[in-house]
């Protein structure tokens, strides 16, 4: 049984949960989840509400023509999902395989509810992972020199295969403007850094240097700032002077999987919203 | 400005979010909060719901009578609060004054939205630090034999200070089934272990003894069942063989002032719905 | 590069750590590592020392005999490892494989100091992940009926492929008195629960039944106390009201993982001392 | 009965820990914990050892010349303490109290082994707490103006009282470098960021504006450069997007006193050694 999933911002305004439910219940929408919330220093109320379709009486393709007045007269900035359209997810990785296993074994173990129909790679050794998952694998090698050329293949595959959704997991090339535009909020970085704390390359080894006792993992949507965009998910683990460099790239490796992990399965979910450069959660 | 919390339970049916949203809206009540759940095994759709009260057309008196045809027709619980009726919290304290000062510290920071109109402890030492906050201080002592008798007079304190809420802050008695009853789901106690394990007396030293590597603390509301109330709020810290039954104690007391903290502020702000010996937190 | 580690516990007494120290400096041994305890109610001294065996003085075989009259002066209980004696990990599973991937993926990853020579399932369906890996693998079922053949056919196995450390990576069967008895405190099982909150089968049912606000899991070795043996390692993650049971499996499966890694490691490291079903760590 | 506490570094060598532990042991000295640590990098050793004073042969006042020639052969750095001479630790404080509360109730409940001879405020609102907890306090005004003036008066007080050990308990004054340089790696601050990031003044709303999931603490020595020093302790904890800017600070109010309190423990406990700025810890 298929849920619609409507996700809005819009000025705060008196009414508006009332109008929207309402506008549910009068085609007979039965509302499973709804959740919102008021940010007190913008007066921007964020909502999310799922609902039935079953005996909703207005079909899919009417949702926007009959939700248009109430979004025009509340100059609502909306998205509608439905929960059986499954997102389709292209994983982009570089030599690093911890974080790849991990989203194809929770996507096997039917954890991750969508479908990742290919994997790029610069590492032609990739293959064989893709492989033992029945998964697409595409070599897509890259240089200063074929990045554009490249990313212009990359973005064919990615029209061809319908996706929607990238996840980087540990994809150690920098996306051009251009391709970032093309997945606005739609792009998944994992950082090995507790953010904004070492932005940029080898983070594990600022960490060591600096001497701090918790190091931490950081995933956001990427924007043309590098790791600037807005923080889905973070998380923290605890060190100390006994862990050489290699014990807290290994301790990271646990945190990366798991905070990627986190904040792909929000986004599949469709519970964020993208504001101001950060995330509204609605977990 | 005060707001109405309105909290219900019912079996889930279709359009009881938007019934509810539309006699807030219909009242001119502008919806600040909204949160619901529905359990998935009992079908029990669990509400909270926040309004501004300022140009609220019905009264706060006629509220229960407007409301009672849809509460009547859903076969809701419900209670209704307002956000300028300040909880009246009793503190009950025995010798340890850890939790005491942490709470009294907390609302001189204005951290806890409460009156504490009283104190009472079987330890007349108290007094010292009733009197530091300026606070009424009880000493009521209790044995076997008078306890009956030294809970009259308590409960008669009680109402005369209207209090509505009892924090047990490391209260070393146990209350009697008749007092329980006056207060349902209104006494808030912390008991020293990460329940369900290490019931009873002394749960440190069995956390010791049985060389647990990680130590809790958990916060619920008092029935007549000794540490088998629903469940609010619990915390973990992690322990090594080099802690000796006084750092257990030790480290537990930093757990306690957190745990106890967090579920009085739920209770305060009237975040729990408690249901089938468990709690719902809108937090 | 080779090092010694010794493990010892005796009544405590003055002078045992510089004798001990002494007697490695004495035969040109380069301390790596030291670590002692004393527990404070039972005054057991435990001593953990590594030190550079290349140009120790006394050979591997002569180390018992030259450290006999010392072990005997002071009552030590003491064993001894090589760091270029791997560790070889039989792992036995049944039909959960996020521990068995999680292990595996580990070990291809350099983490593991270890060999793992053979994988034994109750489940025909492991073979594949076996394959995989380039692990051999062997099918032995389970019954109430065949449970004592089937183990002395694995005992034989695991005597053929030299087996020092049997890790239960979520093994649903109960192994006989005599089997665990024949790996003492070699074999290291990961229950999914806090323990001793939930003991037996179907913790997460019994947690979802508590209503607790934090799930737990704990890596201990086996002893012929189901779920009562000396606890290597535990870790809690935080769930709410809106946590279905299978949200519960699906985060205690990112904990068990985590904690059985982590008793693995320790135990391979030589870290650990068990006195009095209680572990001590020198992490 | 008091214990020694010898605190050292060193280029690495053989024998270090044996003729350490042998010269102890050839005195009498019974040794009750030993810690050390090879920086694996840098190649330096670092070792706490602690041995009971009762039967030692050699007085306090001698230790320092017998232990000469072990100290000038291995070209050790190093500080001895006493475990019977209480560190005497003066509390600076602004307007925040939470963190002075924390410091005062936990030495009241005999946590923390110091003497507090008194509290230094640029605050006179602070002597009504000074005065229920029984110690002497100092109102010294600060402006950029009179700065030099009071550091003096303020380190008369400091040497008056015999103080070894300064905590800035949320103190909002910038310490001179002269200041800073007459108590090196005696001075604790607490940051009220997860260190590095969120440098400077307001780190609240720093992490506020910048949409962080997690915010933290850190406990670090003062050095001339500001936040920079080598860092103690760090604790985060978890906010969402429901939480406010007030919601942020309240929260890190309890990660700020857990975090100070455990960096002042280690200290008085004599655990820390700073190498490179950073902190080896022997917990």
């Amino acid at each position: 049984m298929s849920s619609a999933i409507l996700l809005l911002s819009c000025p705060d305004q008196k009414g508006i949960v009332a109008q929207i439910s309402n506008f549910i219940f009068e085609h007979r929408g039965n509302i499973e989840h709804a959740d919102q919330h008021i940010d007190s220093q913008s007066k921007i109320l964020f909502m999310r509400i799922q609902w039935a379709m079953d005996k909703f009486t207005v079909s899919r393709e009417d949702i926007s023509a009959k939700l248009k007045p109430l979004a025009d007269r509340f100059k609502m900035n909306w998205r509608i999902f439905f929960t059986d359209n499954t997102p389709r997810v292209a994983i982009f990785v570089s030599s690093y395989t911890h974080c790849l296993y991990d989203l194809l074994l929770r996507h096997q173990d039917k954890q991750l509810h969508c479908t990742i129909p290919l994997i790029i790679s610069n590492h032609e050794s990739i293959r064989e992972i893709a492989n033992y998952f029945s998964i697409p694998f595409y070599f897509s090698p890259k240089s200063d020199k074929n990045k554009i050329t490249a990313e212009k293949k990359e973005l064919l595959l990615l029209k061809e295969h319908h996706v929607d959704t990238i996840v980087l997991a540990r994809y150690m090339q920098i996306l051009s403007k251009n391709f970032v535009k093309k997945f606005k909020n739609s792009i998944i970085n994992i950082h090995h850094s507790f953010l904004p704390a070492f932005i940029g390359s080898d983070p594990y080894a600022q960490a060591y240097c600096r001497g701090v006792k918790i190091i931490g993992a950081t995933s956001h949507y990427v924007t043309d700032r590098l790791d600037e965009g807005p923080i889905i998910e973070q998380n923290t683990v605890r060190i100390s002077h006994r862990d050489s460099l290699n014990d807290l790239k290994r301790k990271g490796k646990d945190l990366e999987r798991i905070v990627l992990n986190q904040a792909l399965r929000w986004h599949l979910e469709h519970k964020i919203l993208v504001y101001n450069n950060k995330t509204v959660i609605f977990d």
